[in-house]
């Protein structure tokens, strides 16, 4: 600890892929954070820094910020490494400790499922920290499937498809609409208990929301999901036509 | 029906109050529209139009949006009145027909807990519609407390205060993290089930999130709360600690 002023920490939602979905706030700390870190996959591109990409990049030569990768093993189901999570959060706080502000990008919103957390629960105790809201994959993905997530006085669940099926199964029942995400490895689980429920046919699949390679589709059709995929089942389908 | 192209019908996203918390495709669109169109209450100024205001205002003089005033009166508890929703619908449906897009304004995310649609219910199966997300109150008000809002396998449930007591308490129970909406004349059955299930310490309290009048309390500090006001529960509190 010195006598200089920390930096803060800023945990920066980027929104679900769509550049154009981040937030003028967003932004504005993209453009003027001097440390940037985001998390990446052991080997290969980050998705965090490529939603963020055309803004970093269109930083003036000369005001590029220090970037720092945190790369993690992306093996599903698995707790993160602590380890990596320690070692980031030691870069991290050298710089705010030299007083400079770090801009931590977050797929989605920072608070939503996401992995800044990790990093809030090592940091948040000794330095400022704001967070900026992102477009989480909730929202995108009902504005992808042109279909209202809930309304009125809805239950509204959002449900990581890991769960045990029994689990599932009981939310499904007393819920009015559900978001199952991390879908993943967990498919044909979460086909089978809509399948027991019949809810099959109100269930909608949409995978990459928002990004290029968006897909939506009946989960009826779908064989095999990636981890940003999501399924949102309406138990009142076009309840918003009722009024 | 015309031979001339339908205009689109936008639900805009523009966030939950600060203006800096729209999206670069919102402004885009707020920036374009021939016709703008929000909600508002029958006497008074309407909260979409206020935080889009310096987005519209700073269009060029001679490009002033159409603008349509939705007024529909504030009743708790009662539905809307369908009445309303028609007249707005046939305005909007004759600028479409004339070609025009028409950007409808709608405070936080469209398609979460929103009046879009019953917009979206009568027009949406005669013209295009593009729906752009928004930050929703539920991440606002995470980034505002600074606290997350689920991870892992949470099961994370938005439970709208007007529920029946037992259904509530059922939500509360089955759920890792839950945010109540709505809360205005409600706010005593929640506290009373909230302490009921001895989790009265674990909600906590955000009033008009990202405003200039943003307030963060405990719940048991309040006694009254107006309509956009939303309580956090986390079963498991510092569980982002736990890593």
């Amino acid at each position: 600890m010195t006598g200089i002023l920390h930096g803060t920490l800023h945990g920066v939602g980027v929104g679900p892929g769509d550049p154009e979905l981040i937030t003028l706030k967003a932004l504005r700390i993209l453009q003027s954070a001097p440390v940037i870190a985001w998390p990446a996959p052991l080997q290969g591109d980050s998705m965090a820094r490529a939603i963020a990409a055309p803004h970093i990049d269109a930083r003036n030569p000369g005001d590029e910020p220090v970037e720092i990768a945190i790369r993690m093993p992306m093996v599903a189901e698995r707790f993160p490494a602590q380890n990596v999570y320690d070692d980031a959060a030691r870069d991290i706080a050298n710089h705010l400790d030299a007083g400079r502000d770090v801009a931590v990008l977050c797929e989605g919103d920072p608070f939503f499922y996401g992995s800044f957390m990790y990093l809030f629960g090592r940091l948040a105790e000794h330095y400022p920290v704001e967070v900026t809201p992102g477009i989480s994959s909730l929202t995108a993905s009902a504005a992808a499937l042109a279909a209202p997530l809930a309304a009125r006085n809805d239950v509204l669940s959002v449900l990581p498809a890991p769960l045990p099926e029994t689990e599932l199964k009981q939310h499904l029942q007393d819920s009015d609409a559900v978001a199952i995400i991390k879908i993943g490895a967990h498919l044909d689980k979460i086909k089978t208990v809509l399948m027991e429920l019949n809810l099959l046919e109100n269930a909608r699949y949409v995978e990459h929301a928002t990004m290029a390679t968006q897909t939506v589709r009946r989960l009826a059709d779908i064989e095999s999901a990636p981890y940003f995929s999501m399924i949102l089942v309406h138990k009142r389908q076009n309840a918003w036509r009722e009024n």
